[in-house]
């Protein structure tokens, strides 16, 4: 198999091609590891990698597969993890130069579960500074002079640049959906609670999500069928019965679904030809679209989403910022400081607004609309890597807890891409993808 | 049935003769009407009582059982309630004069489980001020001068002097704990997350926990398999399979339990009579008592407790004692003030010193014991009905969540009753409850 050809393959289709013997994961891994070896030095995704260590699992998800012993669903597919998710077998340094060397002794659980499903995990993807905004060094592979968008900026460059077909990352403020849309992939942040913390840098409980990227709505929906579930050790995972998100994701709809267009208050904060680009979706969208204005007090929504996040993170790597002298970031440490200015009572009223939000989408859900569609981003990637971009469109739904799925169907007049945020209802992710396969097949046509 | 022997029945008891049709619902309803009547004026318990009210459900039970229809455990069974738990039929004012008149809409979810079981609901007990310090009308039964503690002061002081056989209440620190020692009978916190507070005026959902009083610890059994129970509105409550805490309660030990004598930091706090009462206690269990001295860390835990507390009652109720006015005591504002200075990581950080105290706590009843023997409160009742006495013996419980009973097994020198606490494991109170049935067996022989 070609380096160009798995280029284009999803992670479904190479899969399959492992299943079906028609393919080995050595020839797939070393097909990821070529691409990745003529791109990485332009791109800059991976934080750590190594190729005998991702042949070496490849070859045993090989002999195991000969065995005839039953396989899972991603067996041999070369997945990469964001490096603040805890590997034992890659150093985890979480984009910060203090925490320079840290191995971890133990897989976080998602990547347990990766492995139990038989994927190939090929190596570290490049987060910005525990996941903040200090960026790293990768480039947005759709215009190298552009940020690829953060903090899961390796996890998303890697799939636009065919490195690999699936990667996994977190979102605290919008470091899943920004990153996918600005380098043109697909890409999921799952209710909160869904997929499993344990193992993953804590920024913040209230906040934080890991979810996957991929080239296809089939691909977000398998990986994330091996990704979610109960975790007695993350407390807001739930012990729930396991749905089937491929073969939901995969079903018709009966009735068209109906999307309401909510462009929320910071709707001015979107550039000209991402606003055009939307008003032209939902014109195309017809009667399947009904522009929603969220009612005013959402207004406040982002700032309860800073002070949750600022509060969160000055708890849990407080002590980082303290210690690590200057080896930690100023933006970092000024988040810190910031979170230990904010008062216990306000604190908690932002949580409460954030539960109170939660619901009163929940009616909307039930009552007007399929899903919410709304911008990703401000825009297209902007120029330049000092910056990874505006987390903006993001925040409510990170604060909410709400599944939100970006899909590239848009450009910029650039040719850019813009992504596509679809939101539904919290727990409800199985038929966000099934609206999303609707979407991108509508639009196809 | 007459009133007097009414007084020394169990729950456990009454629902067996009803049950026998040895006596009816309406009769035993009246007896206990007849004892609040003589009794009602010197103690008051009671901030809400209609007797027609009670007499009326009392004559449904009968009707019911009449029938033939199958009964709960609790079928015509009276009870009271804590004037902080909503009721449908009676006024709920908290123990405030600016709530004076507030009647809720629905019974709070333990008070459907009541009634589902077949309780009557006779009244509403006196709280202190929205169950904080500022203490209400009642005498504690055992001697009028003296304080029946708080803050379910009439709960306590209710079952003590016959009023009802059983009652419920709740506790933030040391709420149903000490007025039951102080008033001489059982009673019990559960687990933190075992009973739904759903409907109970929120002070601390980190430290909020419902608990019943009674006669016996079959009845604390007996009430905590009505009240125990999954309720999706209470976030801390688990879908957990039940457990039959009667059954459990009443079975034998294969060996017999160890007693770890947990003087805690705050021993100094404790009266002479006290100390040498448990020091003992501790002597007479010879072999099945050690000492065991808590690591110093501990320490800290008294003040952990109360910044959570001032913290989550600012954010709750902090609106009250601001448009409260002179209806609002100047204790109450002060604690709002308090709370409300506090920073967000400073709670954050007492939050995770309370799952890190419960954590090394699981590790000795793994380990080293199968319950903690402590004292409920500092001593007998204190004289005086300005204030409702000491927590400090409860708060490092309330703190972890653990389970905790009080036991009227001891005395001071002036024939006060002195409560025995143990304490259990988070989520192991039915052998707590065996625990607590095996000692009150012990120290009867």
């Amino acid at each position: 198999m070609a380096a160009a050809d798995l280029s284009v393959l999803t992670a479904t289709e190479v899969a399959a091609k492992i299943a079906d013997s028609a393919v080995s994961s050595e020839e797939v891994t070393a097909a990821c590891l070529d691409r990745i070896a003529a791109t990485e030095e332009a791109v800059g995704a991976f934080a750590h990698l190594d190729p005998d260590q991702a042949l070496a699992q490849a070859r045993e998800c090989d002999t195991w597969r000969r065995s005839g012993r039953p396989i899972g669903p991603l067996h041999g597919v070369p997945i990469a993890v964001k490096d603040i998710i805890d590997t034992a077998d890659y150093p985890t340094e979480c984009g910060s130069k203090f925490l320079s060397g840290r191995r971890p002794r133990a897989d976080a659980t998602v990547v347990s579960r990766l492995r139990a499903a038989g994927a190939v995990i090929v190596g570290k993807t490049v987060t910005t500074e525990f996941a903040y905004f200090h960026p790293g060094k990768t480039r947005n592979p759709r215009d190298l002079e552009r940020t690829p968008g953060g903090s899961s900026s390796g996890s998303a460059a890697a799939v636009a640049a065919g490195m690999v077909p699936a990667t996994i990352g977190t979102q605290t403020n919008g470091s899943i959906i920004r990153p996918a849309a600005f380098c043109g992939v697909f890409a999921m942040k799952p209710s909160h609670g869904l997929v499993s913390r344990t193992g993953v840098l804590p920024l913040s409980r209230s906040l934080d999500h890991v979810g996957p990227f991929a080239r296809s709505v089939a691909d977000i929906a398998l990986m994330l069928d091996v990704m979610a579930g109960y975790d007695a050790e993350d407390l807001d995972t739930r012990p729930v019965a396991a749905r089937n998100f491929r073969q939901i994701a995969a079903e018709e709809f009966g009735l068209a679904p109906r999307f309401a267009f909510v462009k929320t208050p910071v709707w001015n904060k979107a550039d000209a030809d991402a606003r055009e680009a939307f008003e032209g979706l939902a014109e195309e969208l017809g009667e399947d679209c009904f522009v929603y204005d969220l009612p005013e007090r959402y207004a406040s929504a982002w700032d309860a989403q800073r002070a949750i996040m600022a509060v969160e993170m000055a708890h849990n790597l407080g002590k980082l910022a303290d210690e690590g002298g200057d080896k930690i970031s100023g933006k970092f440490c000024d988040l810190v400081a910031e979170g230990r200015q904010v008062s216990a009572t306000r604190y908690l009223a932002a949580l409460a607004e954030a539960r109170s939000l939660r619901g009163s989408l929940e009616e909307l859900f039930q009552q007007e609309c399929t899903a919410i569609l709304t911008p990703a981003a401000p825009g297209v990637a902007p120029e330049g890597l000092a910056s990874t971009g505006n987390p903006v469109f993001s925040s409510l739904w990170s604060l909410t807890g709400l599944p939100a799925v970006t899909l590239p169907l848009l450009a910029g007049d650039n040719g850019m891409p813009i992504g596509v945020q679809i939101v539904g209802a919290v727990g409800d992710d199985a038929r966000l993808l099934r609206t999303a396969n609707w979407l991108v097949e509508r639009l196809r046509d």
